[in-house]
Protein backbone atom coordinates (compact mmCIF):
# COMPACT_ATOMS: atom_id res chain seq x y z
CA UNK A 1 0.00 0.00 0.00
CA UNK A 2 1.47 3.01 -1.34
CA UNK A 3 0.63 5.94 1.36
CA UNK A 4 -0.06 6.45 4.46
CA UNK A 5 -1.99 8.87 5.91
CA UNK A 6 -3.78 12.30 6.16
CA UNK A 7 -0.87 14.36 7.18
CA UNK A 8 0.88 13.44 4.07
CA UNK A 9 -1.75 13.93 1.65
CA UNK A 10 -3.23 16.81 3.47
CA UNK A 11 -5.94 18.77 2.72
CA UNK A 12 -7.32 19.27 -1.23
CA UNK A 13 -5.58 21.78 -2.93
CA UNK A 14 -4.47 23.40 -5.96
CA UNK A 15 -1.94 22.10 -8.16
CA UNK A 16 -0.35 25.03 -7.80
CA UNK A 17 1.16 23.98 -4.70
CA UNK A 18 3.40 20.72 -6.32
CA UNK A 19 6.34 21.12 -6.78
CA UNK A 20 7.76 21.12 -10.28
CA UNK A 21 9.39 17.34 -10.80
CA UNK A 22 11.37 17.00 -14.00
CA UNK A 23 9.17 15.19 -16.86
CA UNK A 24 11.27 11.95 -16.58
CA UNK A 25 11.57 11.63 -12.95
CA UNK A 26 9.58 8.47 -12.72
CA UNK A 27 11.90 7.02 -15.22
CA UNK A 28 14.98 8.19 -13.67
CA UNK A 29 13.66 6.34 -10.45
CA UNK A 30 13.31 3.25 -11.97
CA UNK A 31 16.68 3.20 -14.60
CA UNK A 32 18.05 -0.43 -13.75
CA UNK A 33 21.75 -0.29 -15.33
CA UNK A 34 23.01 -3.58 -16.40
CA UNK A 35 26.58 -4.02 -14.79
CA UNK A 36 27.01 -7.79 -15.86
CA UNK A 37 24.27 -10.26 -17.38
CA UNK A 38 21.52 -10.73 -15.52
CA UNK A 39 23.08 -7.75 -12.42
CA UNK A 40 21.62 -4.56 -12.95
CA UNK A 41 22.31 -1.50 -10.81
CA UNK A 42 19.55 0.58 -9.33
CA UNK A 43 18.46 3.22 -6.98
CA UNK A 44 15.81 3.92 -4.21
CA UNK A 45 15.27 7.04 -4.99
CA UNK A 46 14.20 9.48 -2.62
CA UNK A 47 11.88 11.52 -4.92
CA UNK A 48 9.61 8.68 -4.36
CA UNK A 49 9.74 8.30 -0.49
CA UNK A 50 7.02 7.99 1.58
CA UNK A 51 6.39 7.90 5.64
CA UNK A 52 9.70 8.86 6.44
CA UNK A 53 7.80 10.13 10.08
CA UNK A 54 6.27 6.51 11.03
CA UNK A 55 9.46 4.73 10.61
CA UNK A 56 11.72 6.98 12.24
CA UNK A 57 14.51 8.10 10.50
CA UNK A 58 14.37 6.17 7.74
CA UNK A 59 12.40 6.91 4.56
CA UNK A 60 10.84 4.31 2.96
CA UNK A 61 10.21 4.18 -1.13
CA UNK A 62 6.29 3.59 -2.36
CA UNK A 63 6.48 -0.03 -3.30
CA UNK A 64 4.76 0.28 -7.05
CA UNK A 65 8.33 2.27 -7.90
CA UNK A 66 10.56 -0.41 -6.51
CA UNK A 67 8.53 -2.97 -8.74
CA UNK A 68 8.72 -1.07 -11.79
CA UNK A 69 12.59 -0.86 -11.00
CA UNK A 70 12.84 -4.31 -10.71
CA UNK A 71 10.27 -5.02 -13.86
CA UNK A 72 12.52 -3.07 -16.00
CA UNK A 73 15.54 -5.40 -14.90
CA UNK A 74 13.56 -8.37 -15.94
CA UNK A 75 12.20 -6.82 -18.96
CA UNK A 76 15.83 -6.09 -20.81
CA UNK A 77 16.16 -9.25 -21.51
CA UNK A 78 12.66 -10.68 -21.78
CA UNK A 79 11.75 -12.97 -24.51
CA UNK A 80 7.94 -11.58 -23.99
CA UNK A 81 7.35 -7.81 -23.77
CA UNK A 82 4.62 -7.63 -20.98
CA UNK A 83 4.97 -8.70 -17.47
CA UNK A 84 1.40 -10.67 -17.40
CA UNK A 85 1.81 -11.56 -13.87
CA UNK A 86 3.89 -9.79 -11.10
CA UNK A 87 4.36 -11.39 -7.72
CA UNK A 88 6.63 -9.54 -4.91
CA UNK A 89 7.30 -10.42 -1.39
CA UNK A 90 8.89 -7.56 0.16
CA UNK A 91 11.08 -8.65 3.02
CA UNK A 92 13.08 -5.56 4.31
CA UNK A 93 12.83 -1.55 3.58
CA UNK A 94 15.75 -0.41 1.33
CA UNK A 95 17.66 2.28 2.31
CA UNK A 96 17.85 5.59 -0.10
CA UNK A 97 21.33 3.97 -1.55
CA UNK A 98 22.74 1.98 -4.61
CA UNK A 99 21.06 -1.37 -4.80
CA UNK A 100 21.29 -4.36 -6.76
CA UNK A 101 18.51 -6.51 -8.97
CA UNK A 102 19.78 -10.50 -10.14
CA UNK A 103 17.59 -11.58 -12.45
CA UNK A 104 17.18 -15.49 -13.31
CA UNK A 105 15.26 -16.89 -15.80
CA UNK A 106 13.79 -20.00 -14.64
CA UNK A 107 11.75 -20.47 -18.08
CA UNK A 108 11.91 -18.87 -21.39
CA UNK A 109 8.85 -20.82 -23.28
CA UNK A 110 6.84 -19.77 -26.58
CA UNK A 111 3.77 -18.36 -24.27
CA UNK A 112 5.72 -17.42 -20.84
CA UNK A 113 9.01 -16.88 -19.70
CA UNK A 114 9.15 -16.67 -16.00
CA UNK A 115 12.03 -14.95 -13.80
CA UNK A 116 13.28 -14.38 -10.55
CA UNK A 117 14.40 -11.05 -9.39
CA UNK A 118 16.24 -10.35 -6.15
CA UNK A 119 16.92 -6.68 -5.00
CA UNK A 120 19.67 -6.41 -2.62
CA UNK A 121 21.98 -3.97 -1.10
CA UNK A 122 24.89 -5.47 0.36
CA UNK A 123 24.09 -9.12 1.48
CA UNK A 124 20.48 -8.07 2.30
CA UNK A 125 17.52 -9.31 0.21
CA UNK A 126 15.18 -6.78 0.22
CA UNK A 127 12.19 -7.33 -2.31
CA UNK A 128 11.73 -10.62 -3.97
CA UNK A 129 9.66 -10.64 -7.76
CA UNK A 130 8.85 -13.52 -9.71
CA UNK A 131 7.72 -12.62 -12.97
CA UNK A 132 5.67 -14.02 -15.45
CA UNK A 133 6.54 -12.06 -19.11
CA UNK A 134 3.57 -13.10 -21.77
CA UNK A 135 2.59 -11.49 -24.94
CA UNK A 136 -0.62 -9.46 -24.82
CA UNK A 137 -2.02 -10.07 -28.54
CA UNK A 138 -3.75 -12.81 -29.74
CA UNK A 139 -4.97 -14.12 -32.85
CA UNK A 140 -8.11 -12.18 -34.01
CA UNK A 141 -11.13 -14.30 -32.87
CA UNK A 142 -9.87 -15.28 -29.74
CA UNK A 143 -12.34 -15.50 -27.09
CA UNK A 144 -12.71 -11.82 -25.29
CA UNK A 145 -14.87 -10.52 -22.36
CA UNK A 146 -14.53 -7.74 -19.55
CA UNK A 147 -16.50 -7.25 -16.68
CA UNK A 148 -18.33 -4.38 -15.60
CA UNK A 149 -16.04 -1.08 -14.85
CA UNK A 150 -16.03 0.91 -11.56
CA UNK A 151 -18.35 3.56 -11.59
CA UNK A 152 -16.72 6.78 -10.92
CA UNK A 153 -17.75 10.27 -11.10
CA UNK A 154 -15.95 12.45 -13.88
CA UNK A 155 -12.30 13.73 -12.81
CA UNK A 156 -13.35 17.52 -12.55
CA UNK A 157 -15.41 16.15 -9.83
CA UNK A 158 -13.17 14.08 -7.50
CA UNK A 159 -10.59 16.25 -5.21
CA UNK A 160 -7.22 16.37 -6.20
CA UNK A 161 -4.90 15.13 -3.40
CA UNK A 162 -2.19 17.86 -2.30
CA UNK A 163 0.92 17.85 -3.27
CA UNK A 164 3.59 17.23 -1.06
CA UNK A 165 7.09 16.03 -0.70
CA UNK A 166 8.18 13.07 -2.01
CA UNK A 167 5.57 10.20 -3.65
CA UNK A 168 2.64 12.57 -3.36
CA UNK A 169 4.45 15.28 -5.54
CA UNK A 170 4.88 12.81 -8.11
CA UNK A 171 1.47 11.59 -8.53
CA UNK A 172 -1.57 13.20 -9.24
CA UNK A 173 -4.52 11.51 -7.93
CA UNK A 174 -7.91 12.47 -7.52
CA UNK A 175 -10.26 11.16 -5.43
CA UNK A 176 -13.84 10.03 -6.13
CA UNK A 177 -15.66 11.89 -2.84
CA UNK A 178 -17.47 9.00 -1.96
CA UNK A 179 -14.12 7.44 -0.72
CA UNK A 180 -12.48 10.43 0.41
CA UNK A 181 -14.01 11.03 3.74
CA UNK A 182 -11.22 10.09 5.76
CA UNK A 183 -9.31 13.27 4.76
CA UNK A 184 -11.86 15.11 6.99
CA UNK A 185 -12.09 12.71 9.87
CA UNK A 186 -15.30 11.53 8.54
CA UNK A 187 -14.24 8.02 6.72
CA UNK A 188 -17.16 6.17 4.61
CA UNK A 189 -17.21 3.24 6.83
CA UNK A 190 -16.59 0.75 4.24
CA UNK A 191 -12.74 -0.52 3.06
CA UNK A 192 -13.46 1.21 -0.92
CA UNK A 193 -11.21 3.33 -2.44
CA UNK A 194 -11.51 5.06 -5.92
CA UNK A 195 -9.54 7.76 -7.92
CA UNK A 196 -8.14 8.94 -10.96
CA UNK A 197 -4.03 8.49 -11.44
CA UNK A 198 -1.77 9.96 -13.37
CA UNK A 199 1.92 11.73 -12.72
CA UNK A 200 1.86 15.54 -12.27
CA UNK A 201 4.22 15.88 -15.64
CA UNK A 202 2.07 12.78 -17.51
CA UNK A 203 3.31 10.50 -19.55
CA UNK A 204 2.32 7.67 -21.26
CA UNK A 205 0.90 4.55 -18.84
CA UNK A 206 3.23 1.26 -19.87
CA UNK A 207 3.87 -1.50 -18.22
CA UNK A 208 6.12 0.67 -15.20
CA UNK A 209 3.41 2.67 -14.70
CA UNK A 210 0.80 0.08 -14.00
CA UNK A 211 3.19 -0.98 -11.38
CA UNK A 212 2.91 1.79 -9.79
CA UNK A 213 -0.77 2.48 -10.35
CA UNK A 214 -1.94 -0.37 -8.53
CA UNK A 215 -0.32 0.66 -5.66
CA UNK A 216 -0.77 4.08 -5.72
CA UNK A 217 -4.53 4.90 -3.76
CA UNK A 218 -4.51 5.60 -0.01
CA UNK A 219 -5.06 1.80 1.56
CA UNK A 220 -8.51 0.54 1.59
CA UNK A 221 -8.50 0.68 5.28
CA UNK A 222 -8.77 4.13 5.69
CA UNK A 223 -12.02 4.25 4.61
CA UNK A 224 -12.71 2.21 8.01
CA UNK A 225 -10.57 5.21 10.01
CA UNK A 226 -7.22 2.85 10.38
CA UNK A 227 -5.36 5.48 9.36
CA UNK A 228 -1.21 4.99 9.58
CA UNK A 229 2.01 3.19 8.00
CA UNK A 230 0.32 -0.12 6.12
CA UNK A 231 3.05 -2.14 5.12
CA UNK A 232 2.32 -4.31 2.16
CA UNK A 233 3.60 -7.88 2.61
CA UNK A 234 2.82 -9.46 -0.79
CA UNK A 235 1.88 -8.22 -4.38
CA UNK A 236 0.57 -9.65 -6.95
CA UNK A 237 -0.61 -7.84 -10.25
CA UNK A 238 -1.43 -8.99 -13.54
CA UNK A 239 -1.07 -6.61 -17.04
CA UNK A 240 -3.90 -7.31 -18.86
CA UNK A 241 -3.80 -4.99 -21.61
CA UNK A 242 -1.71 -2.35 -23.52
CA UNK A 243 -3.06 1.12 -21.83
CA UNK A 244 -4.12 4.00 -24.03
CA UNK A 245 -2.55 7.22 -23.01
CA UNK A 246 -4.27 9.13 -20.94
CA UNK A 247 -5.75 9.11 -17.66
CA UNK A 248 -6.13 6.05 -15.58
CA UNK A 249 -9.14 5.25 -13.24
CA UNK A 250 -8.18 2.91 -10.51
CA UNK A 251 -10.57 1.35 -7.89
CA UNK A 252 -9.73 -0.96 -5.27
CA UNK A 253 -11.69 -2.91 -2.69
CA UNK A 254 -11.03 -5.39 0.49
CA UNK A 255 -12.32 -8.55 1.56
CA UNK A 256 -11.74 -8.94 4.63
CA UNK A 257 -10.06 -7.91 7.34
CA UNK A 258 -8.76 -9.44 10.71
CA UNK A 259 -5.80 -9.88 12.70
CA UNK A 260 -4.29 -7.50 11.96
CA UNK A 261 -4.27 -8.40 8.52
CA UNK A 262 -6.11 -6.91 4.99
CA UNK A 263 -6.62 -7.58 1.77
CA UNK A 264 -6.77 -5.28 -1.42
CA UNK A 265 -7.49 -5.83 -4.63
CA UNK A 266 -7.20 -2.73 -7.61
CA UNK A 267 -8.27 -2.72 -10.93
CA UNK A 268 -6.71 -0.12 -13.53
CA UNK A 269 -8.98 0.93 -16.30
CA UNK A 270 -7.85 3.56 -19.02
CA UNK A 271 -8.87 5.70 -20.92
CA UNK A 272 -10.21 3.81 -23.73
CA UNK A 273 -12.71 1.84 -21.22
CA UNK A 274 -9.75 -0.98 -21.40
CA UNK A 275 -9.12 -3.57 -17.79
CA UNK A 276 -5.36 -2.68 -18.53
CA UNK A 277 -3.86 -3.93 -14.68
CA UNK A 278 -5.69 -6.05 -11.74
CA UNK A 279 -3.78 -6.91 -8.96
CA UNK A 280 -4.13 -8.00 -5.08
CA UNK A 281 -2.17 -7.51 -1.89
CA UNK A 282 -2.20 -8.26 1.43
CA UNK A 283 -0.79 -5.81 4.15
CA UNK A 284 -0.90 -5.28 7.89
CA UNK A 285 -3.17 -2.91 9.58
CA UNK A 286 -1.51 0.35 10.27
CA UNK A 287 -1.45 1.87 13.42
CA UNK A 288 -2.11 5.36 14.15
CA UNK A 289 0.81 7.71 15.15
CA UNK A 290 1.07 8.62 18.38
CA UNK A 291 -0.46 12.28 18.93
CA UNK B 1 -7.65 -24.35 -13.14
CA UNK B 2 -7.83 -27.55 -11.99
CA UNK B 3 -10.12 -29.47 -14.05
CA UNK B 4 -10.82 -29.66 -18.00
CA UNK B 5 -13.61 -30.59 -19.59
CA UNK B 6 -16.95 -32.21 -19.57
CA UNK B 7 -15.83 -35.49 -20.37
CA UNK B 8 -14.05 -35.84 -17.15
CA UNK B 9 -16.79 -34.13 -14.88
CA UNK B 10 -19.34 -36.15 -17.46
CA UNK B 11 -23.01 -35.82 -16.32
CA UNK B 12 -24.36 -35.17 -12.70
CA UNK B 13 -24.71 -39.18 -11.35
CA UNK B 14 -25.27 -40.74 -7.91
CA UNK B 15 -22.19 -41.14 -5.33
CA UNK B 16 -22.61 -44.46 -5.89
CA UNK B 17 -20.56 -44.16 -8.83
CA UNK B 18 -17.19 -42.97 -6.80
CA UNK B 19 -14.43 -44.99 -6.01
CA UNK B 20 -13.87 -45.12 -2.71
CA UNK B 21 -11.06 -43.26 -2.13
CA UNK B 22 -9.21 -44.27 1.45
CA UNK B 23 -9.50 -42.12 4.42
CA UNK B 24 -6.00 -40.12 4.17
CA UNK B 25 -5.25 -40.30 0.01
CA UNK B 26 -5.10 -36.14 0.42
CA UNK B 27 -2.91 -36.17 3.02
CA UNK B 28 -0.84 -39.37 1.52
CA UNK B 29 -0.23 -37.40 -1.60
CA UNK B 30 0.69 -34.44 -0.04
CA UNK B 31 3.69 -35.86 2.14
CA UNK B 32 6.76 -33.96 2.11
CA UNK B 33 9.46 -35.85 4.07
CA UNK B 34 12.60 -34.70 5.05
CA UNK B 35 15.35 -35.89 4.13
CA UNK B 36 17.96 -33.37 5.01
CA UNK B 37 17.59 -29.83 6.34
CA UNK B 38 15.56 -27.68 3.68
CA UNK B 39 15.52 -30.48 1.49
CA UNK B 40 12.04 -32.79 0.99
CA UNK B 41 10.97 -35.96 -0.90
CA UNK B 42 7.61 -35.93 -2.72
CA UNK B 43 5.63 -37.90 -4.71
CA UNK B 44 3.01 -36.12 -7.67
CA UNK B 45 0.40 -39.01 -7.10
CA UNK B 46 -1.57 -40.78 -10.00
CA UNK B 47 -5.09 -40.30 -7.82
CA UNK B 48 -4.81 -36.74 -8.25
CA UNK B 49 -3.99 -36.67 -11.96
CA UNK B 50 -6.14 -34.99 -14.49
CA UNK B 51 -6.19 -34.15 -18.38
CA UNK B 52 -4.07 -37.12 -19.30
CA UNK B 53 -6.18 -37.08 -22.60
CA UNK B 54 -5.21 -33.55 -23.43
CA UNK B 55 -1.78 -33.39 -22.64
CA UNK B 56 -1.18 -36.73 -24.34
CA UNK B 57 0.35 -39.64 -22.68
CA UNK B 58 1.25 -37.63 -19.45
CA UNK B 59 -0.77 -37.41 -16.91
CA UNK B 60 -0.45 -34.25 -15.12
CA UNK B 61 -1.35 -33.13 -11.43
CA UNK B 62 -3.66 -30.77 -9.81
CA UNK B 63 -2.10 -27.81 -9.40
CA UNK B 64 -3.69 -27.46 -5.95
CA UNK B 65 -2.44 -30.63 -4.68
CA UNK B 66 1.11 -29.51 -5.72
CA UNK B 67 0.85 -26.46 -3.64
CA UNK B 68 -0.45 -27.95 -1.03
CA UNK B 69 2.44 -30.53 -1.11
CA UNK B 70 4.72 -27.95 -1.26
CA UNK B 71 3.34 -26.05 1.75
CA UNK B 72 3.70 -29.06 3.79
CA UNK B 73 7.37 -28.51 3.18
CA UNK B 74 7.37 -25.04 4.17
CA UNK B 75 5.22 -25.32 6.98
CA UNK B 76 7.51 -27.91 8.19
CA UNK B 77 10.34 -25.26 9.80
CA UNK B 78 8.30 -22.37 9.94
CA UNK B 79 8.10 -19.76 12.95
CA UNK B 80 4.46 -19.08 11.96
CA UNK B 81 1.38 -21.69 11.40
CA UNK B 82 -0.17 -19.82 8.46
CA UNK B 83 0.90 -19.74 4.95
CA UNK B 84 -0.64 -15.99 4.58
CA UNK B 85 0.23 -15.44 1.36
CA UNK B 86 1.67 -18.11 -0.82
CA UNK B 87 3.03 -17.01 -4.68
CA UNK B 88 2.99 -20.30 -6.95
CA UNK B 89 4.61 -20.31 -10.63
CA UNK B 90 3.91 -23.18 -12.95
CA UNK B 91 6.76 -23.92 -15.34
CA UNK B 92 6.89 -27.57 -16.30
CA UNK B 93 4.67 -30.43 -15.82
CA UNK B 94 5.81 -32.91 -13.04
CA UNK B 95 5.94 -36.74 -13.93
CA UNK B 96 4.42 -39.41 -11.95
CA UNK B 97 7.41 -40.08 -10.51
CA UNK B 98 9.59 -38.76 -6.98
CA UNK B 99 10.17 -35.38 -7.04
CA UNK B 100 12.11 -32.78 -4.62
CA UNK B 101 10.96 -29.53 -2.70
CA UNK B 102 13.68 -27.30 -1.53
CA UNK B 103 13.09 -24.54 1.15
CA UNK B 104 14.75 -21.65 1.37
CA UNK B 105 14.03 -19.00 4.01
CA UNK B 106 14.51 -15.30 2.88
CA UNK B 107 12.93 -14.26 6.31
CA UNK B 108 12.25 -15.03 9.47
CA UNK B 109 10.15 -11.93 10.82
CA UNK B 110 7.91 -11.23 14.48
CA UNK B 111 4.78 -10.74 11.43
CA UNK B 112 5.86 -12.78 8.75
CA UNK B 113 8.05 -15.66 7.90
CA UNK B 114 8.65 -15.69 3.73
CA UNK B 115 10.46 -18.54 1.90
CA UNK B 116 11.00 -19.74 -1.37
CA UNK B 117 10.03 -23.49 -2.22
CA UNK B 118 10.94 -25.38 -5.70
CA UNK B 119 9.78 -28.25 -6.48
CA UNK B 120 11.98 -30.05 -8.65
CA UNK B 121 12.42 -33.57 -10.60
CA UNK B 122 16.19 -34.13 -11.59
CA UNK B 123 17.75 -30.95 -12.74
CA UNK B 124 14.79 -29.22 -13.83
CA UNK B 125 12.34 -26.86 -11.44
CA UNK B 126 9.17 -27.69 -12.32
CA UNK B 127 7.05 -25.50 -9.88
CA UNK B 128 8.68 -21.98 -8.01
CA UNK B 129 6.33 -20.66 -5.12
CA UNK B 130 6.97 -18.17 -2.25
CA UNK B 131 5.24 -18.16 0.79
CA UNK B 132 4.60 -15.74 3.48
CA UNK B 133 3.73 -17.55 6.83
CA UNK B 134 1.80 -15.90 9.66
CA UNK B 135 0.07 -15.88 12.57
CA UNK B 136 -4.25 -15.79 11.93
CA UNK B 137 -5.00 -14.45 15.59
CA UNK B 138 -4.75 -10.67 16.57
CA UNK B 139 -5.49 -8.83 19.69
CA UNK B 140 -9.25 -8.42 21.01
CA UNK B 141 -10.07 -5.61 19.65
CA UNK B 142 -8.24 -5.70 16.25
CA UNK B 143 -10.03 -4.59 13.19
CA UNK B 144 -12.67 -6.64 11.81
CA UNK B 145 -14.72 -6.39 8.74
CA UNK B 146 -15.41 -8.71 6.05
CA UNK B 147 -17.36 -8.30 2.18
CA UNK B 148 -20.71 -9.98 1.12
CA UNK B 149 -20.27 -14.02 0.87
CA UNK B 150 -21.26 -15.61 -2.47
CA UNK B 151 -25.27 -16.43 -2.80
CA UNK B 152 -25.17 -20.42 -3.51
CA UNK B 153 -28.37 -22.32 -3.35
CA UNK B 154 -28.33 -24.83 -0.67
CA UNK B 155 -25.96 -27.97 -1.03
CA UNK B 156 -29.03 -30.35 -1.79
CA UNK B 157 -30.19 -28.17 -5.07
CA UNK B 158 -26.40 -28.48 -6.32
CA UNK B 159 -24.89 -30.63 -8.99
CA UNK B 160 -22.84 -33.57 -7.66
CA UNK B 161 -20.21 -33.98 -10.56
CA UNK B 162 -19.68 -37.37 -11.11
CA UNK B 163 -17.10 -39.34 -9.60
CA UNK B 164 -14.33 -40.31 -12.14
CA UNK B 165 -10.40 -41.40 -11.80
CA UNK B 166 -7.88 -38.94 -10.46
CA UNK B 167 -9.10 -35.69 -9.26
CA UNK B 168 -12.54 -35.74 -9.85
CA UNK B 169 -12.69 -39.16 -7.96
CA UNK B 170 -11.25 -37.93 -5.17
CA UNK B 171 -13.40 -34.58 -4.65
CA UNK B 172 -17.25 -33.78 -3.44
CA UNK B 173 -17.80 -30.66 -5.87
CA UNK B 174 -21.67 -29.42 -5.95
CA UNK B 175 -22.22 -26.69 -8.26
CA UNK B 176 -24.82 -24.05 -8.20
CA UNK B 177 -27.15 -25.10 -11.02
CA UNK B 178 -26.81 -21.13 -12.07
CA UNK B 179 -22.77 -22.11 -13.31
CA UNK B 180 -23.22 -25.79 -14.95
CA UNK B 181 -25.43 -25.16 -17.72
CA UNK B 182 -21.75 -25.97 -19.74
CA UNK B 183 -22.46 -29.80 -18.92
CA UNK B 184 -25.32 -29.59 -20.90
CA UNK B 185 -23.80 -27.73 -23.54
CA UNK B 186 -25.52 -24.75 -22.38
CA UNK B 187 -23.12 -22.38 -21.03
CA UNK B 188 -24.44 -19.56 -18.70
CA UNK B 189 -22.20 -16.82 -20.98
CA UNK B 190 -20.91 -15.80 -17.87
CA UNK B 191 -17.54 -16.95 -16.63
CA UNK B 192 -18.58 -17.67 -12.88
CA UNK B 193 -18.37 -20.83 -11.32
CA UNK B 194 -19.65 -21.64 -7.57
CA UNK B 195 -20.52 -25.09 -5.55
CA UNK B 196 -19.81 -26.41 -2.61
CA UNK B 197 -16.57 -28.55 -1.91
CA UNK B 198 -15.18 -31.38 0.37
CA UNK B 199 -12.82 -34.27 -0.42
CA UNK B 200 -15.19 -37.42 -1.14
CA UNK B 201 -13.97 -39.20 2.33
CA UNK B 202 -14.91 -36.20 4.31
CA UNK B 203 -11.52 -34.10 6.82
CA UNK B 204 -11.75 -31.11 8.16
CA UNK B 205 -10.15 -28.27 6.20
CA UNK B 206 -6.94 -26.90 6.83
CA UNK B 207 -4.41 -24.75 4.72
CA UNK B 208 -3.52 -27.95 2.82
CA UNK B 209 -6.89 -28.38 2.16
CA UNK B 210 -7.86 -24.82 1.05
CA UNK B 211 -4.96 -24.70 -1.10
CA UNK B 212 -6.75 -27.41 -3.32
CA UNK B 213 -10.13 -25.72 -2.35
CA UNK B 214 -9.01 -22.46 -4.24
CA UNK B 215 -8.10 -24.30 -7.65
CA UNK B 216 -11.00 -26.89 -7.70
CA UNK B 217 -13.75 -25.82 -9.29
CA UNK B 218 -13.97 -26.27 -13.04
CA UNK B 219 -12.09 -23.29 -15.36
CA UNK B 220 -14.45 -20.11 -14.92
CA UNK B 221 -14.12 -19.59 -19.00
CA UNK B 222 -16.16 -22.86 -19.42
CA UNK B 223 -19.24 -20.38 -18.39
CA UNK B 224 -18.11 -19.04 -22.18
CA UNK B 225 -18.17 -22.36 -23.72
CA UNK B 226 -14.39 -22.25 -23.88
CA UNK B 227 -13.95 -25.70 -22.85
CA UNK B 228 -10.73 -27.74 -22.85
CA UNK B 229 -7.63 -27.20 -20.76
CA UNK B 230 -6.81 -24.05 -19.29
CA UNK B 231 -3.07 -24.72 -17.87
CA UNK B 232 -2.48 -22.04 -15.04
CA UNK B 233 0.81 -20.11 -15.44
CA UNK B 234 0.75 -18.30 -11.74
CA UNK B 235 -1.46 -18.70 -8.83
CA UNK B 236 -1.59 -16.45 -5.53
CA UNK B 237 -3.58 -17.46 -2.54
CA UNK B 238 -4.34 -15.92 0.74
CA UNK B 239 -5.34 -17.77 3.65
CA UNK B 240 -7.82 -14.88 5.81
CA UNK B 241 -8.89 -17.56 8.60
CA UNK B 242 -8.73 -21.23 10.10
CA UNK B 243 -11.63 -22.66 8.57
CA UNK B 244 -14.51 -24.53 11.10
CA UNK B 245 -15.19 -28.49 9.86
CA UNK B 246 -17.62 -28.85 6.94
CA UNK B 247 -18.38 -28.22 3.68
CA UNK B 248 -16.87 -24.98 2.49
CA UNK B 249 -18.60 -23.05 -0.05
CA UNK B 250 -16.11 -21.71 -3.31
CA UNK B 251 -17.11 -18.82 -5.53
CA UNK B 252 -15.25 -18.36 -8.65
CA UNK B 253 -15.51 -15.19 -11.03
CA UNK B 254 -13.41 -14.15 -13.92
CA UNK B 255 -12.66 -10.41 -14.51
CA UNK B 256 -10.87 -9.96 -18.50
CA UNK B 257 -10.72 -12.52 -20.95
CA UNK B 258 -8.37 -11.75 -24.12
CA UNK B 259 -4.92 -12.75 -26.20
CA UNK B 260 -5.59 -16.30 -24.68
CA UNK B 261 -5.26 -15.17 -21.03
CA UNK B 262 -7.67 -15.28 -18.77
CA UNK B 263 -8.05 -14.15 -14.87
CA UNK B 264 -10.11 -16.46 -12.34
CA UNK B 265 -10.72 -15.07 -8.40
CA UNK B 266 -11.59 -17.64 -5.68
CA UNK B 267 -12.75 -16.84 -2.32
CA UNK B 268 -13.25 -20.08 0.06
CA UNK B 269 -16.49 -19.10 2.52
CA UNK B 270 -16.48 -22.13 5.80
CA UNK B 271 -19.55 -23.35 7.17
CA UNK B 272 -19.36 -20.80 9.86
CA UNK B 273 -19.81 -17.75 7.74
CA UNK B 274 -15.93 -16.91 7.26
CA UNK B 275 -14.00 -16.15 4.40
CA UNK B 276 -11.22 -18.25 4.76
CA UNK B 277 -8.92 -18.26 1.69
CA UNK B 278 -8.62 -15.96 -1.89
CA UNK B 279 -6.80 -16.57 -4.86
CA UNK B 280 -6.30 -15.17 -8.29
CA UNK B 281 -4.49 -17.16 -10.71
CA UNK B 282 -3.66 -16.61 -14.43
CA UNK B 283 -4.24 -19.61 -17.13
CA UNK B 284 -4.57 -19.94 -20.38
CA UNK B 285 -7.78 -20.59 -22.27
CA UNK B 286 -8.25 -24.11 -23.37
CA UNK B 287 -8.93 -25.05 -26.97
CA UNK B 288 -11.31 -27.95 -27.38
CA UNK B 289 -10.21 -31.02 -28.22
CA UNK B 290 -10.09 -32.49 -31.55
CA UNK B 291 -13.34 -34.65 -32.60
Amino acid sequence: VGVTDRDRFGVPGPDADAPAPGPAVFDQATAARRIEPGVYEVHPDGRFAMAAAESGSQATINGGVLVATMLRAVLDDSPHPHPVSTSVHFLRVPRLAPARVRVDWLKRGKTAAVARAALTQGDELLVDATVAAGTLAGPDGALAWTGEPPALPPAADCIPLRANQGFAGQVDLRLDPATAGWLDGRPAGVPEMRGYFQLRTPRDPDAYLLALAVDALPPVVFGLGALGWAPTVELTWQMRAVPAPGLLRVAARCRHVSAGWFDEEAEVWDSAGQLVAQSRQLARVGRPRRP
